[in-house]
């Protein structure tokens, strides 16, 4: 959103005759339609969720940025981008004031007790950055599944800069956090082979999960020569550091898609070793963009299965993205996954 | 100046590369640079010294656009453009407010006193808009001309905006204002008759004017087609009515340059008619532009002739700019005026 001030907070990169009454209260007003066109059930914000040097209190920026989500009373996540931290407060401070926002249910980081893993060496102590938390999505309530998690929701926080070796470069998906993801992955594994598996559900091992993190990784930079939906307009703007982030999620298995923020050109999903990776699309109007280039919105849809009983776990997961013109187009549908039964 | 709320006002317009560390402090130390680099007597601001719709206090937003003057111990002057009154002040109070201010000399309009003349039906009782005012420049301390003008400055409110038959268009000079600059016209002619004119002085009939408004008039358009120095690079953005501005300055015969704002990416001087009109070119870095090209600063020098006992008045008047690069880079330099010995 990169938000700033507020009204007297202008927008970049729009037409010259939008100009003259544009501000961040676009931004909030484009939030708004969106809300009310998808009637979504559940918001996530990709990071630079506020631009710094466009603000004078981090605090005040964040409750008119997240305004509309606290108003809607839906719950949201939120993770950090590079720009956040970039004016009253620093990252721990602005995980922890976005995690008790109204209706927010982000987390700064996993507590203790959800890293205590029956997996021995598996245990998390420390993780790196603010903002790494697994959000479940539990099956349709009075289904069998009303217990168990049907979709996970992981959010990593990518860091803002770093210098690596005297070279200033973007931050990065630490092993801390990877180590965590498995972590989290081997825990529900053994939960798996505890629980009862009845032969009338989708098999929990297929449940989807999503990865939401700002900064796109190393990889992405391959997509401009493969096949894409949506757009690739400028440099994946990426850490020189390769951590590993596709290895860990290819050796886990449940990331089906993964959601960046970052590059405000780039719209994107692209397919890397069977897991989709997509841009949002710049949504703020005080971030850089393109004028004539309408700011964008990626939505992102969880279809449950119908048994001949009750509801079942996930069948298809779609997206597509608005535009915010006069109908807000709807753009680049496309399916991400489809469940396989076994 | 185009001035909002200082360090979290960003720049309009630049490179990507500049952006990121760019906002209003760069207008701030535009204008430092300038008073530095060429150690002016004296400072004209052509309107759109703030830009109210990023700006939260008018007030503030003046003090630290014009920080940089009142600092430097300068006499200087303002006058407004059309986007001033866009916050919190209207633009008479922006006009009592910039008078007020330290080291200003800008004047809300001409007092009562100061309209009194002897001539019949010269008399202005009644002015349109605010900031016009008649500044005028004394000759050498100790020479004959110490208690004479050798040089006029008219500032003019050139106004914001106006609807004119249902059409919307920018403001202009009103017959009131041209009125007022003829009687002071009438008053200095019935001056000069009365006063002693010894030979060995540039006669005072010939004492230059130069006038500062900030909405260019009709006329500017018929430039694109003629020599000018410097560059045309977007369409005048001038009033749909035309008022005679011209007219009345030929008719007057004492302005030989009038010095415009508004239109930043206009920073030629063209010839209407044996007067000199020039745009400054942009200034701001919160006002539109084009990144790559640089904000730019226009100075004029009014030379004094150097006579046998003593300075005497006003021998030539030349210009150029500056731009805001590495190098503070002078530009365009011309003579606008020479004083003709008759």
């Amino acid at each position: 959103m990169h938000y700033g001030n507020g009204m007297i907070t202008r927008c970049r990169d729009v037409l010259e005759s939008e100009f003259q009454y544009c501000s961040d209260l676009n931004t909030t007003r484009f939030l708004k339609r969106m809300l009310e066109v998808e009637k979504p059930d559940f918001i996530a914000f990709t990071g630079d969720n506020i631009f710094g040097p466009s603000t004078t209190d981090a605090a005040e920026s964040l409750f008119e940025a997240f305004g509309p989500a606290m108003e809607s009373g839906l719950p949201w996540a939120a993770i950090l981008g590079n720009h956040d931290q970039e004016s009253t407060m620093n990252r721990e401070e602005l995980m922890s004031f976005i995690s008790l926002m109204d209706y927010s249910v982000s987390q700064v980081n996993p507590s203790a007790e959800d890293l205590s893993s029956p997996v021995k060496g598996g245990m998390v102590t420390n993780i790196d950055g603010f903002g790494n938390y697994n959000l479940r999505v539990y099956g349709a309530p009075g289904s069998h599944l009303a217990n168990s998690s049907i979709l996970d929701l992981f959010f990593l926080d990518s860091g803002d800069r770093e210098v690596i070796q005297g070279v200033r470069t973007y931050g990065w998906i630490k092993e801390s956090q990877l180590s965590w993801l498995r972590s989290i992955y081997h825990e529900s594994q053994v939960q798996k082979q505890n629980s009862d598996q009845s032969a009338d559900t989708f098999p929990t091992a297929t449940s989807p999960a999503l990865a939401f993190f700002h900064i796109p990784i190393p990889e992405i930079r391959h997509l401009y020569h493969n096949k894409i939906v949506g757009e690739f307009q400028e440099a994946v703007a990426c850490s020189s550091v390769n951590s590993g982030v596709l290895q860990t999620f290819v050796s886990i298995g449940d990331v089906q898609a993964v959601f960046m923020g970052h590059d405000h050109k780039n719209d994107f999903c692209g397919n890397l070793d069977g897991i989709w990776f997509c841009y949002g699309g710049g949504f703020g109007y005080h971030g850089y963009g393109k004028a004539g280039w309408p700011r964008r919105a990626r939505v992102i849809i969880a279809e449950l299965g119908k048994g001949d009983k009750s509801w079942m776990g996930v069948k298809r997961i779609k997206t597509w993205k608005r535009l915010d013109d006069e109908k807000l187009s709807k753009i680049d549908e496309q399916v991400l996954w489809v469940h396989q039964p076994s």
